[in-house]
This record gives C-alpha cells, structure tokens and sequence, in this order.
C-alpha cells in the first residue's frame, strides 16, 4: 500500500500495526551490526595463504636485490608499483607504493598541504587563511573528518548519477581561490555506489581552478570492486588531466584494503612526476620506508593485475547474494509504500537509502533501539549534517545474509514507522 | 709517534709516506659502506621464522578475539601493549602500538604539534611564532631533519658523558617559552653511545619549562640493545616525571626496527593518559589501524620481554666483534698520534670519533675518494653544521668485519692525513 494514498485511519492503522511488530522484534533482543564496509570473515580466508608466500631469506629480496627486510626504498619496491600501474593504467614512475592504510596517505596529502602546501603553493594551505574542500554528498564520512579535523570548511555539491553536479564544480572551483580540493571516490563510490562517467572525468580533469593549487583527491577505493564482471571501465583521470594542462591536479588513491586484508594490505598514492617528487621530499623526513615484505606478500600472492581481478570475482561470489539481498527486500518491504528510494549499486561496498526528508535520524534511533547498529544517520554528509535528514548507508558486506535480511527487515520497518510518524506530524 | 711533538719536517715525511699508502689504497678500488646503522643479513636471519609464525585464520586471532586480518583496534592489539609495557616499564594504557616507523611516529608526533598543539598548547605550535627545540650534540640526523623540515629553530646543546649539559638545557628550557621540544637518545645515543645517568634522567623529568607545552622527545631506540649482557639500567623518564608533576612533558618512542626486521617491524609510543587520549583524536582521522598482524607476528615470536632480551644476545653476539674492531684499529692506527677521540659505547648501533678541528669535511672527502661511504661530515649536528668541523659518525653494523677492518684502516689514515695537512696549514 502506497502511504501517499493512505487515509489518516489508514495509517493509524498501519502505524500501529507496524509499532506491534517493532515491539516483537524488541523483544528477541537483537545483536546485529551493519555500520561499515567490513569484509565478511569468508573475504579474510580467500587470502589467507599470501601469509606464508615469503618464508626463507631468499623470498625476501625484491627483484632489483633489495633485501625487503631490512631498512630503505621509500617508494615502494618496483614489482609491486607494477601491479599498481596496471590496475591503475598509470606509469609506475609516478605511483608510490605506502604502508596499511589509504586513509593515512590521503590524511598526510592534505597534511603536507596545510604543513608544506603543494607545487603550485604560494604558502602552505594553513598560511593562506581560510581553506575550502567541495564534498560530492552522500559521501566518505572519513573524508569529511580529516577536512573537518584540520580545520577546513567543507562545501556540499551533490552526487547526481553519473557523478558530481559538474556544473556545480565547475562555478564554485573557478571562481573561488580559497578552494582548494574535492573528494571524489569515482568508482563505486560510496554510499551510492555510482560510477562518474567518462564526461565527469573528463570535466574534473579540465577543471580551470581559480587556486593554483587545487588538488583532486581521487580516492579509487573501489577501482576493481565489481560485483558482476568486470570492472566497470572509466576514463583515465591522470591521462585526462595531462591532456588538458593539468596534469599537477590529481591526487589519486587506491589501496589493498577490501582486496587483501584490511589493516595489512598496502596503500597506493599516484600523481605526476611533480608531485610525485614534492611528496617524497617531505615523506623522505618522515619515514625511511614502508614495509617492503608485506608488499611483497602482495605481488607474490597476486602475481599481477590479472591475479587481482581474479581475486576480486572471489570477494564479487561473497558479496553478491548479500547485495541482492538488499535489493529483494527493499522491494519486497519498502517499495510498495512509495517512501524511499535507493541505489542499485554493481560494485564497491555500500547502497545509499534515502527516506522521506526529516526521517533518517529518527529511523538510526529505532535502529539502535532494536540492538541494530547502522552507520550514523548525517555520517554520509560533511559535519554530519544531513540538510534533508535523510540519507542512509546501507554496509551489507559483513553480516550473513540471514542476519543481514534479519537486520534489513527491521531497517524496512522502522523506516515506514518513521515516515508515517513524519506524515502525522505534518 | 705523536703529531703534536714532530717537527715540521718529520710531519711531511709522515704525510708523504702516509699519501703513498694513501695512493695504494685507491688503486684497489676500495666499494665500502660504514654509512648507516643498518643490521648486517646475518642479524635479519635470526629473526627468519617470524614471518611464518601466524599463518591459519585462526592464528590470527589477538588474544581479546580480534581478527587481526580486518579493520580495527586503533591502538595496538592488548598482547604487543603488554610487551613493550614489559620492556618500557611504562603501563599498557600508556602505550600505543603503531606500524613500521618510529621516526613515522615521530615525525608525526611533530607535525600533529604543530597543527593541532599538545596538551596545554594555548595553539598549535605553527600558530605561535617561532618554535624552537634543543638538540643535544653530535645527535641524530634524521631528529634534526624533522625540525628543520617544519621550519623549527634548533639549538645545539652539549652531549656531556652523562647526557645533555642540564644546566644548559635548564637555563634555556625555563627562561625561553618559544623552545617547545628536546630531541634524546637516552640509552646507548646515537652517535656517541652515551647512558644518560639516572641524575640526568630525572633532571630532564623536573624541567620547569617556560612553555606550557614543552615536551621531551625520548627516542628510546636502543633501550635493549646492549653489547655486553644485560642492557644497561636507567632511571625510568615515565615514573620521574610524574613524581614531579610533569606527567604530560616525556613523548616516549622506540621500535622493533633493530630488534626484528628495519622496515617492517613495530613502532611504539607511550605517553600519559591525556596526552595519549589527545593523540588518539587525531591518529583517529589519520587512520583506522595500524598493522595488527604485524604485531601478531611479533608476539608469537618473542613471547615476552625476556624473548626480546634473549634475542637482543644473538644480536649481540654479531655486533661485538665489529664493536671491537673499530676500538682495535683506533687504538693502533689513532692513538699513538693523539689526534683524535673516540667513544667505547656498550651498546648501540655507533661510535663517535672526533678529529682535529677542521678536518671532519676533508676525511669525508677523501674517503669518498677512496670508495668507502661514511656518514656525511655534520650530520651529526642540526642544519648538518658541525661548528668544529670535527665529529664523524662510525656505524659498524652492516660490513663484515673484514670489510669493516679495511674501512677503519682507511679511515685513520685519512684522518691522519687531513690532520697534518691541518697542521701544516696553521
């Protein structure tokens, strides 16, 4: 039954009906969890053996004769940018291969920034006053919180279906020097799952930034994630920005995260050759090295780009019944009463549910009530705040498909409990 | 025979028959490095089963129930706090497990100083004009590299026998509240090998210092790594300094680096309750974890702090000889001119040699041209300034003790050389 159409004692009805429910479900004192893009235990083990890929001395030196267990190499030993400039189709001079973790790169790129400022700099961004990021929204609540950590003011540009509103973009970056970089997560992107097409990419590599030090913080979290297939193919944001003169622009990022073991994977970093050596001029003070055996790990267990994607067809058999999982119940649950709309994501880890405006807090609270824990509502949006109160992401990765459709259920109920408590009010 | 009492003619035909030998050497063709304190692949070896030591999921699972293979545990997993709790004599609550780089930690200790303060800055210290910091001297490099890197003035201070000259360091640090930091190596000091005497230790721990946010940063890099038995005793900073209310001044760091693997061992921080909660809040938007696996590995492999001990004698065994080589060679090729001075560390990674006034530059020079690589003249001292021009860093470690022998020859000869051009030249 579609709420719109509902008469007030229809949905009285329906509320209570609902509230009746709600209270059953209380009552079998749930314990379930689907609040981030964790990799289900059966994920972990498909990796499992690269642990013993390195053993003797021998196996530990790279092909150049590094021997990886002791100190040097800053930018990661060539074997494994190999792999990186294959996936990413970026030459392997400007990829530099880091530690755990691509979430502490893209921190220490807008560090360094504030600290240094970039090529291009007059100062460093933190001497420049006032300092400004465009987040595409819904968005990568860690993203927002390094910004908002070091101070930065962040400005909402909405997410449209084939990426950021470019038009947006395009208005703010040009005519604003005190904006200095975006989050985009191009591929899979989360929450929504979108994939910006090739004219975004081509728009964001044009770009004719007011600030002569703008940066594109270009997070391919998701570059190989597919859940059918393959990768869905996109256009190449580090030759495009050559192409057009700008080759300085993009910071890209990519990491082994949700490939490999998150926390023991390796983090990728690529720019131009610029960047590439102002980056390390500051890292060179901050590190002698990266651990060059657990790269290693990396390139013998996946062997090449090929073993990746390999690999990634075994994580897309994993991940897919849960995603569709989703799907099923949200039409079977929520698409008949008109009230939400969501993504019908074909890679990357998330789906982004949208309730009706002013109820996703709400739905986050019966969520909790119920032992359900969902990402924060706002947590998709800089500050946390959700302009609209609306946005929720959806991490079905780990949970069983059992307990996430359990977990699904109650989202789907609390969610119509919200909208009609909202319709009443109104 | 000793240079000071030769006569101008016996000194040039000392030069002249050391120039021969000089020149004989050349020929050879000499390929040596004694440049950096890097273990020798025998030390690696020793430490070869760790990396097979976890390998199925469910050695991979921390003591608490952690899956070391996912996301999480920003801190370190509760059994590698215990162990460097154990080594450190510092509480686990005050201890942060990290990933591969102590000078990563370090550094970023640093620069979160100056973005964001410490505990008890008024602001972040890039906010309050010029910051500065002591260095006791001759010190490390890569210490230096960090202030200098981020701007911070640096202000030489004496390496006495027992430690940094207090009364120096006491008159600066209380009347000068732009000095916001103290670089120390406190046990086996690079480069001189230096035990900070516990009456230094707990000087250090009572400095009244005029800023409200001075902090010790105590690189403990070499606090069990002792050549002869156990590793030295010393006053405990941590406990010192909350006997004297100044719980909040001493950032303490060490590492694995010289114990397990250079570059892909662990890294530790320790500090007291408000200032490890205050570098959490940052570290949190830095990012989720370090590598837990890692740490794993280093807890199945040492067990406990008297398996690291035990280890730290097999490391001993390989050091000592190449520790003695250079007292040896000094004391036959150096000593009977009485040109230079030398420290007999019983610990470590190096000795400290100092040549005549004037004359570090011009050994580094002809060494270089007889092949053999020695730490850079002035590393040891900030802005790479050695204002006597005459300490040298000898770093034993990674040659074979052949190679090692034919180094030192060399480099007595060259310090003999460049002191009685010295001398001819006055």
């Amino acid at each position: 039954m579609e709420y719109a159409k509902l008469s007030p004692a229809e949905l009285s009805s329906e509320l209570a009906s609902l509230r009746a429910k709600y209270d059953e479900l209380k009552s079998q004192g749930l314990k379930l969890n689907m609040s981030r893009g964790i990799p289900c235990r059966e994920q972990l083990d498909i990796t499992q053996t690269m642990l013993g890929v390195i053993s003797t001395p021998e196996e530990c030196i790279a092909e150049n004769g590094t021997d990886c267990r002791s100190y040097g190499v800053l930018d990661g030993i060539p074997e494994a940018k190999r792999i990186f400039s294959e996936i990413l189709n970026i030459p392997e001079a400007n990829i530099i291969v880091a530690g755990n973790s691509s979430l502490n790169i893209m921190y220490d790129a807008v560090a360094r920034a504030m600290l240094y400022g970039v090529v291009g700099s007059p100062a460093p961004w933190g001497k420049q006053g006032t300092i400004k990021f465009l987040c595409p929204v819904p968005g990568y609540d860690r993203h927002f919180s390094i910004c908002e950590s070091l101070g930065i003011e962040m400005i909402n540009v909405d997410l449209l279906d084939d990426g950021p509103d470019m038009d947006a973009v395009e208005a703010l970056v040009s005519s604003d020097a005190s904006i200095k970089g975006i989050w985009c997560v191009p591929k899979y992107s989360n929450p929504t799952g979108t994939v910006y097409s090739d004219e975004v990419v081509r728009r964001m590599a044009n770009l004719k930034p007011a600030a002569p030090d703008f940066r594109i913080f270009w997070d391919d979290a998701y570059i190989v994630h597919a859940l059918y297939g393959a990768p869905a193919k996109q256009a190449n944001l580090f030759e495009e920005a050559i192409k057009a003169g700008n080759e300085n622009m993009p910071f890209i990022f990519m990491s082994t995260s949700k490939i490999s073991f998150p926390g023991s994977g390796v983090a990728v970093l690529a720019a131009s050759d610029a960047n590439i050596a102002q980056i390390k001029s500051v890292m060179t003070m901050q590190t002698i090295g990266f651990d060059k055996l657990n790269q290693l790990r990396h390139v013998r267990f996946f062997g090449n780009a090929e073993g990746v994607l390999k690999h990634m067809d075994e994580h897309a058999k994993l991940l897919r019944p849960r995603f569709e999982a989703v799907q099923t119940v949200f039409e079977r649950d929520l698409a008949p009463a008109g009230i939400a709309s969501w993504t019908k994501p074909e890679g990357g880890y998330f789906v982004s549910l949208d309730t009706p405006d002013g109820c996703a807090k709400r739905v986050y609270t019966l969520m909790s009530e119920l032992g359900v824990t969902i990402t924060g509502a706002g947590a998709t949006f800089p500050y946390k705040k959700d302009p609209r109160d609306r946005n929720l992401r959806i991490a079905p990765s780990y949970p069983s498909v059992a307990d996430l459709t359990k977990a699904l259920e109650a989202l789907c109920l609390c969610v119509k409990i919200a909208a009609i408590e909202k319709m009443q009010a109104e």
